[in-house]
């Protein structure tokens, strides 16, 4: 590469502090130890190795033969929120007018466009702590401070009515959670949401609830927070349950009084979204795809027993059973106090690819390793027998 | 629709004040017309009506049978990137690192990217006026303060360095400028851009050139302001030239000192992006799509010709030969100082929908409006006969 300019212009204070996921590292390491031709077990991508149902590959493969490749409406198109306004009907029993619906470019986009609608700069923002790491970087984006949460494992890694109404300051001007939650996988009671939603109302403040694995749940199912207030703004993306990651399809939950500025400001930042996902998406809910995407779930579940199974002969403590998404959090003390090293030393030893806590808390990721079991169950059992030759205490 | 909540969590003060798109009530009009049987011609919406090339379309078909739905590198594929370096070095004889290239979910994010990497909250940025109008509200949404910066008919409405020089101060940070622009449809040449570059690199500032209309020129092909400077942020996007709208795919090129940041600024803000548009828009350099795209280019300028010989004897005068993108911006002033209102008026008598300049500059919008030549010749004819109607003088 050419030597750096002698005068590019200098970078955002927000650009030189944005860290790296510590993931990327892992995985460029994986990479590098595959390409000498190792065999590694990959567990530390947010991405399930399942490939996008058939039906919604179809119907893609219908809208390119017809030519939809042009705009839509910035918040997307009628079809589409129609059909997503009936899903939350039938599975959350919730009334949600399809205009209250946005379709954007992924959860990020529509995180991104919620926070210029909600938030003005130099607001604090509430962030439990460990969370998602890029929520830190949406706020910083929007010249917002983010401001860490820190939640328990007995309380599920997931916030309290109390601790909100605690850490709420003058500065305060929203709260992001998700449930079930990254890295954690646990879920938020929804007793315990209703309670942090007023708390929230009564400060008149912006409750914002990611539920991008909301349907990646095991046991009884989640109901949306959408149902829960019409204040409530929701996050969501077809990225995880519908398996359409690489298509950058989400949405997002909007009051009644935010729907026409939320337009314009979609209309400003993004344009539209993509007019092939919509189109795809659409298949998303038809009976054969959904009964697909449950027998997935069901399969989830069960690596997740395997893994439990499997982690405490290793040292590998799981303080609160994770019962969504596809992440188990574990505490790894017992193996020194460096997580990063830890999953470094793993990796190099083993071939088992781990993300070190450290992405996802400041405060305590040291102590931690989340495992993704984005693998099938007979690779999750040889990654067992492989930890435990670096790990077990047997 | 239900009544809207009482308590709704309040609106940023941006998103308060974030104003629509006039063109979105011009087509919400047109199609209310339209619906109640009547033939609009519409010359308002920045979309051409040409349809993605086959080849294109053909190779998103084959990366959704092979199943090419997952996420990418979060700045893009090595293969797009490489691509796309070589078609600066044929096509602007600028030796691009694909390295320093970003693939971005549209040119929108690519801005969004460049204004998170290189400007502050509070920072001030140069818009030339007229200009894009979601330029203010990109820069909003980062926290930082547009500032305009007037552009005259006699210098194509374009800026000049001496211009640059007198509006920088203290607290500005960046100038963003387009060629060819919207909604003038004129071209910056490259002496003059070398010189406004070289005001702004002496204050140590940010220069980011719009080219999403750099192909779309007539005479003269336009050279990549990429190939100025190695610092010069440059914005581009498969849309408009490459007729991949819905696509959504745009990249950046960015100086070699932001390359890692501006990495993790894009895994933090937007994940990745399309991988079926990736793919895709690989077919977008086949020498097959280049004749076809070269064509239309043709036909784009043969429609400027007939809108430029027709428009004098209308009262529409055109003070700045547009040389690109397909954008006229005519001076309205001869029909009274009300664009929004002479619009209106056109619509509603004889069914031509075009955009009052009141959409792209706060000074003088009421003076001018908007010819989009996206419609064939034969359209633009009679467009051109039922303005007679309404505006002729003979």
């Amino acid at each position: 590469m050419p030597e750096p300019p002698v005068s590019s212009p200098p970078l955002s204070a927000f650009a030189r502090v944005v860290e790296p996921f510590r993931v990327m590292d892992i995985l460029a390491r994986a990479q590098a130890a595959e390409r000498a031709g190792r065999d590694i077990i990959h567990l530390e991508v947010g991405e399930p190795d399942f490939r996008t149902p058939p039906a919604i590959v179809d119907a893609g493969r219908r809208a390119l033969e017809r030519g939809a490749t042009r705009y839509t409406a910035a918040h997307g198109t009628r079809e589409l929120r129609e059909a997503l306004a009936r899903d939350y009907r039938s599975r959350h029993a919730a009334d949600i007018d399809p205009e209250r619906i946005v379709i954007t470019n992924g959860a990020s986009a529509a995180i991104l466009l919620a926070l210029a609608a909600g938030v003005d700069p130099g607001d604090e923002i509430l962030l439990p702590d460990p969370g998602y790491a890029c929520n830190r970087q949406f706020v910083a984006a929007r010249g917002a401070r983010p401001t860490n949460l820190p939640v328990a494992a007995e309380d599920a890694f997931q916030p309290t009515a109390r601790a909100v109404a605690e850490a709420w300051g003058e500065q305060t001007r929203a709260l992001l959670l998700a449930s079930p939650a990254n890295p954690t996988g646990t879920r938020l009671e929804r007793a315990r949401l209703a309670e942090i939603a007023e708390v929230v109302r009564a400060r008149n403040g912006l409750l914002i609830v990611d539920e991008i694995y909301g349907q990646l749940t095991f046991g009884a199912p989640e109901r949306s927070a959408a149902a829960l207030h019409p204040e409530v703004v929701v996050i969501n993306s077809f990225s995880k349950y519908f398996a359409m990651t690489g298509w950058r399809l989400g949405w997002m939950v909007v009051p009644e009084a935010w729907i026409e500025s939320v337009r314009r400001l979609a209309q400003n930042l993004f344009v539209a979204p993509s007019t092939l996902a919509q189109s795809a998406a659409l298949a998303a809910f038809e009976p054969e795809t959904e009964a697909l995407l449950q027998a997935r779930v069901s399969e989830l579940e069960r690596r997740r027993d395997v893994l439990l199974e499997g982690l405490p002969a290793l040292g590998l403590e799981v303080q609160a059973r994770p019962d969504g998404a596809f992440y188990i959090y574990a505490d790894c003390r017992a193996h020194g106090g460096d997580s990063e090293a830890l999953c470094a030393d793993i990796l190099d030893r083993v071939g088992v690819a781990l993300t070190p806590g450290t992405d996802f808390s400041p405060a305590h990721g040291r102590d931690y390793l989340r495992i993704a079991y984005t693998q099938p169950e007979p690779r999750l059992r040889e990654a067992l027998e492989r930890l435990h030759g670096v790990l077990g205490r047997g």
